[in-house]
């Protein structure tokens, strides 16, 4: 019996994995801080815990055994994580849970790294070819525990890998973030104010990324695998997208807003990896991502 | 008054930073496991600690209430640190004594690293220039280590910067280690069997290394800074150079052990900031250096 333990379970991207796991014949452990979400499926088992105190990971550990371990918790206050001093006591917990997680008799883990580990680069970001030279303190610790994981693994012969996520959208996401507060601009009526919408990116719904990282999880691929859809898209070809499913194309304010000092052009992905090693496809094309999101929060907002 | 934590403070190194901190001023806290050392200036202050403890690292700095940090400790075991699990461990609690150290008020550490983060290369390594593409656990943990450090530094305004050490040498070294064991064999007339010594190193006796230290500390230099002589020498040329000061070069024999393989030949540093930023200049050559250390061990051999 594979047993899996998953941290950060209740954010926004841990929820998501808990089903297919369960699908796949995990027996599921969930972690989070706080009483059990009424969204965690029955059968998972949910442990309150704090991560960042040892005792409660020893405890953890403990009460669910795991076989396998999908580390997603991190520190993640909207805006304040790119900077936080919380980053190093994410790094700290977060080698100690793997170290003992090991040591526990532990076989394989995968855990939640960001292209904010590359190097801000014109073309698509590969893992192989791509230097990692993070420009903020978020990008320099994940990427820190990224290597370290990597060579621990080779030391030690425990199986793990590293899912890169990119950009991600979907129900439950922070309010302020882009998909998020244009569909609700736009359900309230109100102007979606935004950038001229020119910069590139790569968008994946999250019950993607987390299906992504449930298959990784369930592979022998090991070491960094950008978890991304493969399809450069210009955001103001998003914002359009939700203005057309919601008829509120009139409500779009594109260039209201300045493009962020130093803000990037172009932060994409290829998806070799992913496709062909992990063999995973993504289930949701942006259309139908987007259909799903916006659906969740006119429910959400009790609009219809 | 600036007050001084040294960790490791009972180490290869820590232990001769001792004195040039209470020659610069400092109030000096030396930290280290076990008992009080002999070794100990009067006035420097001793804190039997294991810093792999959280509380015990909260009451060393509740005890020590340091506005400076020399964090030498690490897990050092001849032959094992390179790939052992125990580094983990020590960026873990090295990340914990920084944080900790600059929330309790805390302005300027350094801490020791490695050449083994840099990518071998032919040429002298460079902080600016050379990668680093660590080959060993341990390197890929020091590393990870300053790439945190420097971002924390830059996001908190905390002064810091990281020494990397690359080959010393002088009185109490570990007795498998290169001079230690062609001293000691040529000291009791027995034969000091050698690789071939073409490698090429570059030297500093200990005292020089923790006097490096103390001037980096005491500078604002910030970020990575090679703690080295400058100086690359074949190994062999180190040898001859003991048994001509022993008067026993027929006692070595070069070329009786194979080269490790994957050794790389040479490991060798750029000294530009030590020497101009820092304005270290090394005390000892490496013929005093030799004479310094063969000294402490026919001290300590009862040889005359």
């Amino acid at each position: 019996m594979k047993r899996v333990l998953v941290t950060g379970a209740n954010g926004f991207v841990g929820r998501h994995a808990l089903a297919p796991l369960l699908e796949r014949g995990y027996e599921v452990h969930a972690a989070g801080l706080g009483p059990r979400p009424a969204f965690l499926p029955p059968s998972a088992q949910w442990h309150d815990t704090d991560l960042l105190t040892p005792a409660a990971r020893e405890a953890l550990l403990e009460a669910a055994r795991p076989s396998h371990l999908l580390h997603f918790a991190w520190y993640a206050a909207h805006g304040l994580f790119w900077t936080s001093p919380e980053n190093l006591r994410w790094v700290e917990a977060s080698l100690a849970l793997m170290r003992r997680f090991r040591e526990a008799g532990g076989v394989r883990l995968v855990a939640a790294g960001s292209c904010a580990e590359y190097q801000v680069q014109e073309g698509a970001c590969s893992e192989e070819e791509t230097p990692c030279r993070p420009s903020t303190l978020y990008g320099v610790c994940k990427n820190a525990v990224q290597e370290i994981l990597g060579a621990y693994s080779r030391a030690t012969g425990l199986g793990s890998a590293w899912g890169r996520i990119f950009f991600l959208y979907g129900p439950s996401e922070h309010p302020d973030r882009l998909v998020a507060s244009v569909i609700r601009a736009l359900l309230e009526g109100r102007a979606a104010r935004c950038t001229d919408g020119l910069q590139v990116r790569d968008f994946l719904h999250v019950e993607d990324v987390a299906a992504a990282f449930v298959a990784l999880l369930d592979s022998d691929v090991t070491g960094p695998v950008n978890v991304a859809s493969g399809r450069a898209v210009e955001v103001r070809t998003v914002v359009e997208a939700i203005a057309r499913q919601l008829g509120r194309p009139e409500l779009v304010e594109l260039g209201a807003l300045p493009t962020r000092p130093g803000e990037p052009p172009t932060i994409t992905a290829r998806t070799r990896r992913l496709e062909r090693e992990v063999g995973f496809e993504p289930s949701l094309g942006m259309e139908e991502g987007l259909a799903r999101t916006i659906e969740s929060y006119r429910k959400e907002s009790g609009t219809t």
